[in-house]
This record gives structure tokens, sequence and C-alpha cells, in this order.
């Protein structure tokens, strides 16, 4: 198996948009600060990505796996924090 | 072609992850609030979805060319909300 230039790609964007959300959690976690995060947009976005985990172990992806699998964590602690300090 | 249940999983979860930044596009819009928004997160993301575009038209997918073109508008708005109305 050689070198392949799409798959590459394809990889540089999952690790992209899987550790994108990390510096949003440490933010997040840092300054309680969640008045400009949208619940109906990390309600869908959860939902989505649990969805994409059942898709990756359905087709035996060990990428979509991997990826989704952290942005799945992301996501929940990301929802907690909009329910736990939007309250106020 | 008979009814794919993996490939209704995918499509959802394609839809959904789509969908979930069209509220926070609208919430940053009306509010002008993007103090919670983690700029590297932006960033990070723009590009990791500008990647997943031309990745989908390396592949000929139309799904991901679909999903992705609105996603990366949804990203580009984020990204230039942040930039304008961070400054203040």
């Amino acid at each position: 198996m050689g070198f392949d230039a799409y798959e590459t790609i394809g990889f540089a964007a999952a690790v992209l948009t899987t550790i994108a959300f990390l510096p949003q959690v440490y933010k997040t976690w840092k300054t309680k600060d969640v008045s400009s995060l949208s619940l109906p947009m990390l309600i869908l976005f959860f939902i989505g990505i649990v969805l994409w985990l059942i898709y990756g172990f359905l087709k035996h992806s060990p990428s979509m796996i991997f990826a989704n699998s952290i942005t799945v964590l992301s996501a929940i602690l990301l929802l907690y924090f909009k329910l736990k300090y939007g309250k106020k």
C-alpha cells in the first residue's frame, strides 16, 4: 500500500474537525461562559456525532470510531456545561 | 438497490452535523455575542471543513460536497462574526 494523497487529506480533515472542539471545551470549562453557545446546536451536533459513531462501528472504520469518540466526549461536555452554567 | 440501513444512519448523521451549526449562526447573527465562542475552535474547524470539502470533491461524493458546502458557509460566517464582534 503506497502513499494515498486523497486519504491523507481525509485524515487531516478528520484530525482537524476532531481537535477543533478541544479549545472550545477548555475555554468553556475555564470561563463557565456559555452565553453565546446555541443549545439547539449542541443538541443536534451531539445526536449527529452519536450517529456518526454508530456508522463508524457498522462500517468497521477505526478512524471514524476514534475521531467520533473524541468528538462525542467534547459534545457531551459542552452540552453539560451549557445546561449547568446556562441556568444563571 | 434496496434499503441500506447503514447508509441511512450515515446520511442522518451528515444531515444533523450539517444543520447543527445553523441555529448557532442564527443566534450569533441576532445577538452579536461571540464571547464564549473559541477562536482557535473556529479556525481549526474551518480548515478541517475545507479539507473535508476537498476530500469530497476528490472522492466524487455528492453527499460530502453538499453537506460540507453548507457547513463551510456556517464556519465562514461564525469566524467572520467572531472577528467582527470579538473586538469590542
